[in-house]
C-alpha cells in the first residue's frame, strides 16, 4: 500500500496569483478552469499531456510548488508516512498537509 | 505552440539526498532507478499512476521542487516564455533552467 502521485500545485502568493494563472495557462497552452466561487483558491489547468492534475493555487505564503499524493485511506496513509519520517502540518477538509523528512511540503488527498 | 507538462523533480539538498531517495520511493511504493554513474544526480521514481516522470535530484541548494516543461524546440519555447515574463537562469546540457514571473523555478527540456 502506498500513495500514488496525484498532481502538482503551483502555489502562488496573493500578489502574483492573477499573473500566475495567466502565465502558467499560457505556458502550458491550456484554458484555466476558474472556480465559480472567487474565494476558492484553486484554478485547474487541465493537462493535455497526462492524467496528472496541474493547478495554480492562491496561498497566504511565499510562492512554492507542492505535490499531492492520493490515498484510498488518508488517515492510514498519513500514519504510514509519519512512520517513514514525515510530519503532519495540518488537516484541511478531507486531506492532510504534511512535510517530508527532506523538507518538502505535500498533501495526502483521498482518491475520488 | 506551448510546453507540455513533463514531470516533477523532488530536488534534495546534499545532506538529505540519500534519505530522500528512500523516503520518496517508499512513499510512492516504487523501486528507485539509480544511475550507473554515482555522480549522476538523478534518481528516477517510475510512477505507476501516470505518464509523468517523477525523480529525486541531488542539488547544491536548499531542498525544493521544480517542474519540467517539454518542448519540441527548446530555444523557441524559452524565447516564448521570456516574452510571457519568465527569465532564463542558466543553460544546462540540452535544456534551459528558467524562473517564472511567479518566482517558480522550472526547466524547458527537449522532447525525446
Amino acid at each position: 500500500m502506498a500513495s500514488r502521485f496525484g498532481g502538482i500545485s503551483i502555489d502562488c502568493s496573493e500578489d502574483v496569483f492573477d499573473d500566475g494563472v495567466r502565465f502558467w495557462s499560457e505556458a502550458l497552452g491550456v484554458a484555466p478552469e476558474r472556480p465559480a466561487d472567487p474565494t476558492d483558491p484553486y484554478v485547474s489547468l487541465p493537462s493535455a499531456s497526462s492524467g496528472v492534475g496541474v493547478e495554480v493555487q492562491r496561498v497566504g505564503a511565499a510562492s512554492r510548488y507542492h505535490i499531492d499524493l492520493v490515498a484510498d485511506d488518508v488517515e492510514a496513509e498519513a500514519a504510514r508516512l509519519e512512520a517513514l519520517g514525515a510530519k503532519r502540518v495540518e488537516p484541511v477538509e478531507t486531506w492532510w498537509v504534511m512535510r517530508a523528512p527532506t523538507g518538502h511540503l505535500f498533501c495526502v488527498v483521498p482518491a475520488e
